[in-house]
């Protein structure tokens, strides 16, 4: 039970750290988690579907950079709660403060804080207890008690409705936009018998949102209630307080998008009612996507700490990917990137797939959008996904290490080679899936060219690593649209389309013809054409204090040398690597990881997974550990802009295709499961086609066991394996 | 004498390349050419120290990016006179103007403008006379002529000072920059009897700035004058006209920078005294760098026009190198680039050696901040010039066309070498040139680096084509570098500097060292390491008006295909294409010229430059004249955001070193004369050290005279040949 714990008993230091691990969301809406009793600077509450567009400014604005660009916006929090003792208001200082406790229940879905407040020889226990609906999605709540413990006397409870917000300031962080301008205005305030609210209405996309307030008292000696709008609206409720009588009020929030208020019936609005669905909700989503690492409860915690994060972050309705930074901060301002599909993806794809295909169907439905930019780019035909976004227009402001970086259309086709080959749903690839296919095989093979030898050739762009731009020939970029091609060619075959003959000649001819750069001598495989002729970053010489590089250098020193903010050429070996020996493998892990600084949190995952296969075990727990804890831990020093979904993805991607072994390919299923003495024993469960699959591995032994569904076909290693019922296999290594 | 008039005969339809044309200015300040009796949206006058600074925007902000730009501010035009007859103001549209006529008389340094102004039956000739004084920097004149021709009555003379003025507004067009905020206030009212003006005061940059006015009545039966100032300063002079009777008024602007006014001799402040002195100047000006044709006036005129603006462009006090558009337009805010010391420096250097050694001057005045700035790049050494600039800071907005043209450094370096194998000048190399030798030295040195065979490799940089960005080993860099490493070892030598040892063999290792890419199997010098193997620009379907490309694609299409802007291998044979062959000049040539679309307007001239060198003479011709009569023609269809003095430049070096086949190397002062049937005979004079020579080139001979000085050693060819006293010598071809 304490893995599904995270528990905290001291004031935090870090308060924007902490504000973000304490994040409760539920895929609509988010809020980070500040204490309800003050107003911090870098509190916030997120709708990825209730943003702004801003003007993009250019110190010399080329054709075809985009002229704006969009913010999630911070919503004025609703959740500010606070409470006067005799009529002084509490002081929410460390001083006053004693029993601080504060526990993010993964299980239940809830946070509750409790302390004791102290102040003048008056003493009071608060308990809060919050809870964001997954069932709901438009409700949110936070049950509030005070206790007195040694006086009795007037009690009073204070609840405000903020109606302004502010964008967190990052000064020169280009990671944080800092938005100076006003993104909404209040169109309409409510008060209606107890409920009131605002709607918030954007400037330029005119998108709406009305959040609502409600205060049900739930126990104490109650006297008076009122509610006024002066500067906002502000609810106080008075009671007499009583010597270890629990006074406890619960605040009820709604939140709109675009339409009018639903209906919920008046159970729904009970807490009791609440607790229970949300417990029954995570139940279900724990038995799904069970990850247990036997002796570690840490590392346990720390993966389901994560997963949970990923689950608060996504939306039920394929309306949105998943942001950088979910709905816990304006971190790379609310957008979506490759992250999704590549890092994120795969934990939906095998746990909750109507999920993954939601998010593939968010793709899908910015495809015009994505055709309208490639014309825009200079290709008559195709679709050129934005590298970052939130409606589908590419949002990048600098395009060396954004638009530039192509290979976001290849990495959507491979989740969506991935979703049909572990689905088998034909109706999605007639709806959505061919398409998506065709268009960015259509794109590549305008960007490309067949050169002089037929080699089909891609100039100009940026592989994953944003350490190195415009480059020719970037061995990520074309070894994924190599697969691009294959998949494109492959299912137009398999649904007998009526894309022209031609066109898929043309796919199987760049698929077959694709040029990938090798280094006969190194026997490595370069980055792109010219990596490794240049020269190697001196980090001898290069202090601590100067990591992350893009911080501390400017692009153009950075790029000229032989230095990686994350794994690129050891991902194409991770995603498309099957015809890659292991050695190569090994050779370009040991080449990559030397000159890697791990400045983007996707980068120690990747290597991770390679280095499991590669059999460099140690290591890999190593990669994988320090991922897994990147954001409880804040090592990349920037969790107080938000969590970083694509590392917390990268921890169900490290156990179950790192140590797990896991693949899918043209045949199938595949397994190769390792351990280590320090990872130990570990568990995990998928679901493949129409079956849920249970691993266990250890030192001595696998276990596969089929926990529901039909039966189910795979291979461990060379051994294929057919499970049915409720079978179980046990494979001695 | 009709080669030094620039005439019109018909109101402009572009008035904005009218302005242009007709720009008048002293180095000091420069007016466009609009009209004195109306305000056009594009008026301007200009004066490079007053500018100021603006914030730059990035979609992302990276380490490095400059902070702030500068722009050349358009001062209030203090230029406009109208007049009344009888109380009617004059209308100046076409409708009521005939026998117009307007002349630049590049010989007296006046402009013209006369016309008849008819409405109501009352006709008067008009003629205006506009002298900005080259003898006297802070002032300019304008003798205004009023003649009624078919009436007697009221004539009133109405000047304005302006104390407002508007930045040019274009749009999207990055070659230009919109200022849409207020960048300076009038601080200070002058009304000193009958002198009144303004101190105009910019917010950042503190200049200030003061514009005055007097208006001198020469003829005419005045009765009254009165001056007012209510939005902006205001004289109105009456007058009795009398048919055939000419009123005539002279205005005087005085303008000074940033400090008091200076104290002007009466004489110098009359009409007569100033068209005196200004024929005198102008008379040494053309004595020294004479350009005929022999039998082409429309191409004599052309040069002729370009040096004389290139003369109204540069300041005689070296605070300044020469802008973009000179003092004549915001194109390109008024920034400095490397333009001054590889296009224009060489006709100064040639004829006006005082103002070469300014500019030089200038730039080293801003080498500390470049030395700031090559550490701000992470280079611990050295300086690192700013490719676009007022005051020396970096003002580039997009760095793969800006700051990564490290280039900049060697081209300046060039032309230290230049300035001391053609001035023998000991002193300035002592006080300037040796500190720029090196400093530019040891930045190569910092960011190049010896790779594995000790090759001098030089990664992600720009060369001068714009079309091509961030590549490793650009020939042009390389190969000019190479020449800046030599230049600091040799005259360290020659000069017996302090520097270490260690150092100067440093710059040898690296000089002898240097990597220059070569492709054996075309023959061609590749332009970079990778260009050659790029897809080649579909030329064949671009429509025209898709030029310039840079207007119509984004720029990654264009990096990732072979597509020239400019010169850039072959500016490299010019430059420091001694030990190149011509058999490989011309396969250059060759492959370049056919993926070049000009669309800088440096380009033409140096591949007429390189046409002469390979005997492609036909072709040099086209190529040149295109060149030549660039901004009389409107050919870049752009002259209207002012002149293009790199062009202009390079007219002079079309013909002195196209043509003539002027070098200058270790050895001394070559020339290989070659002409056309077009061309004809033409010839041209140069200082040369202590000594003035004259060419002059037909289809049969070369006459090299000596016009002045000290004995001249120099070679026809392979020929020495020695002048002293009036010496002439004729070489028959």
């Amino acid at each position: 039970m304490k893995n599904y714990i995270i528990e905290e008993n001291k004031l935090p230091k870090n308060e924007g750290h902490h504000e973000t691990l304490f994040s409760l969301g539920n895929g609509f809406i988010g809020f980070r988690g500040s204490f309800y009793e003050k107003t911090s600077k870098t509190q916030g509450c997120f709708n990825n579907s209730f943003y702004e567009e801003h003007e993009i400014k250019y110190g010399e604005k080329l054709y075809g950079f985009p002229d704006v660009t969009e913010s999630m916006i911070n919503i004025p929090d609703p959740r500010n709660i606070t409470f006067a003792i005799e009529g002084e208001l509490v002081e929410f200082e460390n001083e006053y403060l004693s029993e601080y406790n504060k526990k993010l229940n993964l299980k239940k879905g809830i946070l509750e804080t409790s302390y004791i407040y102290s102040k003048n020889n008056k003493k009071v226990k608060v308990k809060a207890t919050a809870l964001v609906s997954f069932n709901n999605k438009n409700l949110s709540f936070i049950k509030y008690d005070i206790t007195p413990i040694n006086f009795d006397g007037e009690v009073e409870i204070i609840s405000f409705l903020n109606n302004e917000s502010f964008a967190l300031d990052a000064k020169d962080d280009p990671r944080v936009a800092t938005i100076t301008t006003k993104t909404f205005e209040v169109v309409n305030k409510i008060l209606d018998k107890d409920i009131y609210g605002y709607t918030f209405k954007t400037f330029k996309t005119k998108k709406e949102l009305t959040v609502l307030e409600e205060m049900n008292i739930l126990s104490g000696d109650f006297i008076t209630s009122e509610i006024c709008e002066k500067e906002k609206f502000t609810q106080k409720i008075q009671f007499n307080g009583k010597r270890n009588d629990t006074i406890s009020v619960l605040k009820i929030n709604e939140i709109y998008l675009d339409k009018l208020k639903e209906e919920y019936l008046e159970e729904e609005r009970t807490f009791d009612y609440q607790l229970k669905k949300q417990e029954e909700f995570l139940n279900d989503f724990w038995e799904n996507s069970l990850i247990e690492i036997k002796n570690d409860e840490e590392l346990t915690q720390g993966i389901r700490f994560n997963l949970f994060h990923l689950l608060q972050s996504v939306n039920s309705e394929g309306t949105f990917g998943i942001a950088a930074k979910g709905l816990t901060g304006e971190g790379y301002e609310g957008h979506n990137f490759w992250d999704t599909e590549i890092f994120i993806f795969p934990f939906f794809l095998f746990t909750k797939p109507e999920i993954a295909k939601n998010l593939l169907k968010y793709r899908y439905s910015t495809i015009e959008e994505g055709k309208r930019r490639a014309k825009e780019l200079g290709y008559d035909k195709g679709v050129k996904f934005p590298w970052r976004t939130i409606s589908g227009i590419e949002c990048s402001g600098y395009y060396p290490a954004g638009t530039a970086q192509y290979h976001i259309n290849a990495d959507i086709a491979y989740a969506v080679d991935m979703y049909y080959k572990v689905t088998d749903d034909k109706e999605f690839m007639e709806e959505y899936g061919l398409e998506i296919l065709n268009e960015t095989a259509r794109f590549f093979l305008e960007v490309g060219y067949f050169n002089e030898d037929d080699e089909f050739r891609i100039d100009g762009v940026t592989g994953p690593d944003e350490y190195t731009a415009i480059v020719n020939n970037n061995y990520y970029t074309n070894k994924m649209v190599k697969r691009n091609f294959l998949a494109a060619y492959n299912y137009n075959k398999e649904f007998n389309t009526d894309i022209s003959k031609d066109e898929k000649k043309q796919f199987k001819k760049a698929y077959k013809n694709m040029y990938l750069p090798f280094n006969n001598k190194l026997k490595v495989t370069p980055q792109d054409d010219t990596f490794l002729e240049k020269e190697r970053w001196d980090f001898e010489n290069t202090e601590k204090e100067n990591y992350p590089l893009l911080l501390h250098y400017h692009p153009m020193k950075i790029y000229k040398h032989q230095v990686c903010k994350q794994a690129d050429v050891c991902l194409a070996d991770f995603l498309v690597g099957e015809d890659v020996s292991e050695k190569i493998k090994r050779n370009n892990y040991d080449y990559y990881i030397d000159i890697t600084t791990h400045d983007s949190s996707l980068s120690y995952n990747t290597y991770s997974v390679i280095a499991c296969e590669i059999n460099y075990l140690e290591e890999a727990y190593e990669l994988y550990t320090k991922n897994v804890r990147l954001d409880i831990d804040n090592s990349h020093d920037n969790s107080n802009h938000g969590i970083h979904t694509a590392a917390m993805g990268g921890s169900w991607i490290g156990l179950v295709y790192g140590f797990g072994g896991m693949r899918i390919n043209e045949k199938g299923l595949f397994f190769n499961p390792k351990t280590t003495d320090k990872l130990g024993e570990y568990s995990f469960i998928i679901k493949y086609k129409e079956s849920k699959l249970k691993v266990t591995v250890n030192k001595k032994s696998v276990i596969y066991e089929m926990i529901d569904g039909k039966e189910i076909v795979f291979y461990d290693r060379a051994k294929k394996i057919k499970l049915d019922g409720k079978a179980k296999t046990k494979i001695i290594k």
